[in-house]
């Protein structure tokens, strides 16, 4: 039997991944997604094979996620519960799908993943699979009970690691648990699982990653603008720009275009992270349905997403024309749902894909936006597919061949229509 | 004839009446409601009867406004277009409801607004209009040729003004024109029509009334925290609550509970709108959808509705059903399309409100709030019937009978059953 | 141990009481629930008592299942899948309901079904007692290996009863699974799995049970008239009504009004099962998709319920504002879901209703319809709360001031204008 | 001025053309869309150039209506308030882009038609033509107060039409109104006028155009069998092809596979319209709601479409995901008002078919449905795409590794989990 494991390098997927081999008697061999969490990829193949893998591949999945996923969801304006912008869900099904080309070209029998059966992450990596290889099996050892009643606890799998000689670095348990990808990270469980702790206090500044907190962003406010094409970002322009891709030399620029220089997905969300978490940008903190049934409580940084999101909605007011936008809105609820659950590559969020994507072929112009302790002000919108008409809309006479005014008379009149019989059928 | 009319004491209200008495020959009764707009409403009555009006009501509807409009809309977490929380729109079919209550009252034959052809509010105002009362006839000086003829500019209404003795205060006009009530006050037109000016600039900060600049506001933040039953708001607890009340002496405290002072809707709405005020909260600068067929742009200040909408949606999300409020949900952009055109009174709204209705009957509970510079942060949420449960939801470990890991095996394979399925389907 | 068994009297449940008694070692209660399956209940008493259980209860919810669950169903036009009336679906919870009280009442600790692992009405069963009951367990013995293996055929069901003196009539198995209530009788499995299988054909036409085949049906239509009050049947008029209660000694009229005998809901549809039954109305014949993940195919027969859905929606026609009843149906497939899926007593469902029961307020007149070999034809309906005017639809003119085709102009003007503005962005 | 007039050769129309040249003192061209209302179209130029137009257009829209109108809505499965096939409402946008092809050709300034300003074609016409040509004016004479003054009753017109030499044919007025193309036929006005009159009676049998009723049908059912290609029909097997396409010889066959004649959208139509009139199928009696605002009542006859629309949706249960089918089926509320309304080439219906389309990919198989009698009943289906499986689907056991009935204890178990959760919130 040959065994695809999602390993990180750290005690957890350390330990699953002996476990696995033991356990199964299995070729183990280990996967690591790059889906921009920037952590430390170097050396890790070595690691695995110590550990026992017969192979260890690292996915460079970071354009991709951008591309095929971040960016799809944010034109469907994709709002989990009124707040969370789904950074965690987004990851799962670029991940598998990562996981699962690997899994084919290598002839693997299963796939393996370390997340718990309390969690929405099993679903999503087990539902992207049945999609993308209904034939692989998955594996989910939290699930199994002798997996559990080996490890009860942290001590144990450190004692374990140790007996298997795993390379594990020592360090701090932190008292939550995080997950980290381009769009966002996230913080739950341990101090956090009381849903009254305010996680905003300056002695819990120290836990956020991506941001600082809105009272240590800068006391001047800092523009930015992004060009967008049918509903994707792809320029920026601020004055801070030269500065933030010095620091990121894997962005390259593709181009200039009117004062804005155009970047790549990834490129895109590099900056944005850049500019928000300096502004202290996207931190929510909630309480959120999980699809397996309970209620949790969590903390995330989104700040890139947040501007994104801000900046696609802004320009489709200009652009979208007004059914197309309400029909469009009615259904985030449901796509959102759909991402959070783990349904991407379902059919149903296929269908509702294709009808976003139709509402974004005029989704293309500028925003402006000002970014200032934690808030993404509006500043200006414009675009040569603009539907706003300065002559139809102006309060100041305006031509009366643009919009004549006697035409509101029977408009308002036959929709009163109806509202009168009601009114005269309930007296 | 009996013409009841709108009437503000402004330049444009003043004419009107008068234009409506000599046009129609009619006796023209003036109606102003105080929908907690605060102009001077100290010797309005005087105004309008030396305008010509043989009687003048003032509808003091800030309660109601509160009650029986803003809180129920609140429930629903209305919000048009994705961010606007709909001020100017649900306080039309309450000053309608006034109007038309005074109306019959005095035997009207018809009542007369002022609002413009190009606009939602005669749209609002009419059909509002058209549910209350199907046999009063509404008038729409501004769709009347005969008004627009008269008066093509503000110049000629004043010298209407001054050639029929009505006693118009001379006010520079302000290069954009607004709407103030309780829950927000709206910019529009003039300056605002190019929607890539920026209303941002300290150059603009005069324009704001009801809210500091987040640039201006201070620089520690402050706690507010908010009682919630069954969806609506009934007390607040936060330091400075003596300092506002003390400022707003018609706002009276009707207990206390839980170290939180009970207020009336309206004293929960005026408190709220100090603090969101005070800390530079709830500004909005968008590009909207009119129900007229044309898209417009807007700034709005909505100080206390901003942190009343994130209160009641984080309350929500430890209180309510998963599904209910996914249902909810999916019909907000509905309910705001509803609200926002005008159709408060409509048997649709009202068959949406009790679905509303249904799924508040368990939001009550605490939420802690921090408030800083424009952010409105959640610091915490806890209720006697939250439906998280610590038990369930911890990672570390949890009671087996609570939460049995095993089971999401199950789960998985079902919800996968179909996608499995169609993956076969398709290949 | 105290556990409550849905029990028929037939083989399997006998089995299962049996089975139960021995492997919890348990008290056994047998609980019968009468929805109207027209079956022996004569003798059931002393049949369960032999099989070993404890006590026998047998609940009348006719009138119940009628009147809380049938018909609020109605008023929500629940179709599932654009075809499916859900007669199996409804009773689920009804049953459920009925044994809760029970158990509750007895002290017992579980309830059991026989219901198997594949099917959604386990689902029903046990999401319907986790509403009512959290406290009390549910017991699946068919998702018990134990039982599977003991049973894996019919001949070992017989050896088992047989050997535990369970006093079971031989019956002959029909190529077939059935299940009946008041409102419907499905049939599923055996010859039917083949999806190409035509169940219409002269041969299996003693399949049928509750309808002729309409080609089996008189010669002569028959016509039928409902009145209704606020969304429900509350009587009938026909000329056969006489001869069809004679037949049905416990419906009772209740009295008369304008024509109608007036008659509960559980009346109403016995009376409307044996007009549809006579005129072969009401069959389907479909492929569906259950909860559990599969799709699967099923035939039935709904011959009352298919009137009763038919002068409904008829009615509402007539009474019911245009926008409540898209509100109302575009939530269609999302309640029938909820019923398919056993989510009767959710949140979600209750608020869906709350809002379908806004919209019946005004459902109240008379309907005739004309019943003719599997026909049900629209033949008239009238209502003091109608909202149709003539004076308003006619085409002969009709009076100006009901309705001024002027006003269309401004109507489809206001309507046309973003359309333009789209059509000249496109170009 | 040059003026487009649809024009049919009829009273109405004839003096419309004539009072439109007067009227405008304009160039006016005729205008004839064949949408197979079986009308007698010879002679019909030479009508109109008699009548004073300088030119007359024929445009054989028949195909196009079938494939690009029809078949789209089908796809839809699009039903207007639960009833209506919608067969007036698709035919306006075929027409109307039949006419604006040619007013563009010709150079028109304006296209007029003939609709009342009570109904909903004079709606559909005008917006179908602001999205296609929003510089082309829309005249509708019958909204002119002139036009209504000079021929306030036919008598007028048959004045009028005398004096201006109009070569009209003398016809009896029909006590109802007519509108026939090749979806459907539909009745209004006159006698129909009260909803309570039944139209189903035999003295009004007469005025039933395409199809026998029920009574009248054949004693003897005929099966049709109709095969799809990613939701559209593409051939029909049935006994009596041979017989009906001899009496259409503008049908041309394309082919034959598996027994299957292949045909074209349009042949499709007109084979299914005879079958389904022969057997006195597909008739309706509706109140229904205008987008005017008012109520009216309607009778239809849609033959062939009934009978498409019911094997659409079986073959689709049988191919179709579940999930993609219940978010298409949500939104067949809002499609089918969107037709109903006129927006057919509006974004939103754009958005909603590029949903639909993409559900439609896998609606490929074979539906057999046998007629009788005003009955189309579900006599198998099958496909290669089918998602259906017996293996899995059976209650004889099945192979446990393709369900296995253990699985859905924990199914059942985590959805069970809120509703626990609930359920203990409420006591």
């Amino acid at each position: 039997m040959k065994i695809l494991v999602a390993y990180s390098g750290g005690l957890d997927t350390s330990v699953l991944l002996t476990w696995l081999r033991e356990t199964y008697s299995a070729d183990v061999i280990a996967y690591c997604a790059d889906v921009g969490q920037d952590e430390e990829l170097d050396g890790l193949e070595d690691k695995a094979l110590q550990t026992g893998a017969s192979k260890c591949f690292i996915g460079d999945l970071k354009e991709s996620f951008s591309r095929d996923f971040i960016f799809p969801m944010v034109q469907a304006q994709a709002v989990y519960e009124g707040r969370y912008l789904l950074g965690t869900s987004i990851a799962r099904p670029c991940i598998t799908q990562g996981m699962v080309e690997v899994a084919r070209a290598e002839g693997a029998d299963a796939i393996a993943h370390g997340a718990t059966g309390k969690g929405n992450d099993q679903v999503r990596f087990e539902l992207s699979a049945a999609s993308l290889a209904p034939e692989i099996q998955c594996i989910a050892p939290w699930r199994d009970a002798r997996f559990r009643s080996a490890f009860p606890g942290r001590s144990e799998m450190i004692a374990y690691a140790e007996a298997h000689n795993i390379p594990v670095r020592a360090s701090m348990k932190k008292p939550y648990s995080m997950d980290r990808n381009l769009l966002h990270i996230s913080f739950e469980a341990g101090m956090l699982e009381d849903p009254w702790f305010d996680a905003t206090t300056p002695e819990n500044r120290d836990m956020y990653v991506l941001s600082v907190s809105p009272e240590d962003a800068p006391d001047r406010p800092e523009y930015v603008q992004i060009l967008f094409e049918t509903g994707n970002a792809v320029g920026i322009q601020c004055d801070r720009l030269g500065e933030i891709l010095a620091a990121h030399p894997e962005v390259e620029a593709t181009g200039e275009r009117d004062g804005y220089t155009l970047l790549s997905p990834y490129g895109i969300m590099r900056v944005l992270n850049r500019l928000g978490g300096n502004h202290g940008i996207g931190r929510i903190d909630i309480v959120e349905n999980r699809f397996v049934g309970m209620k949790s409580r969590g903390v995330y940084e989104t700040p890139g997403g947040t501007i994104l999101y801000a900046a696609h909605r802004d320009l489709e007011t200009l652009t979208m024309d007004r059914e197309a936008m309400h029909i469009r809105d009615s259904l985030i609820p449901k796509y959102a749902q759909l991402v959070y659950n783990g349904f991407w590559f379902a059919p149903e969020r296929e269908a509702i894909q294709a009808l976003v994507n139709s509402t974004q072929q005029s989704v293309s112009g500028e925003v402006r936006l000002k970014l200032y302790k934690g808030n993404v002000m509006e500043a200006g919108r414009r675009s040569p597919l603009s539907l706003y008409s300065e002559d139809v809309a102006t309060m100041e006479g305006g031509a009366e061949d643009a919009y004549n005014q006697d035409d509101a008379t029977g408009f308002i009149a036959l929709n009163a229509l109806r509202l009168k019989a009601s009114a005269r059928q309930s007296n």
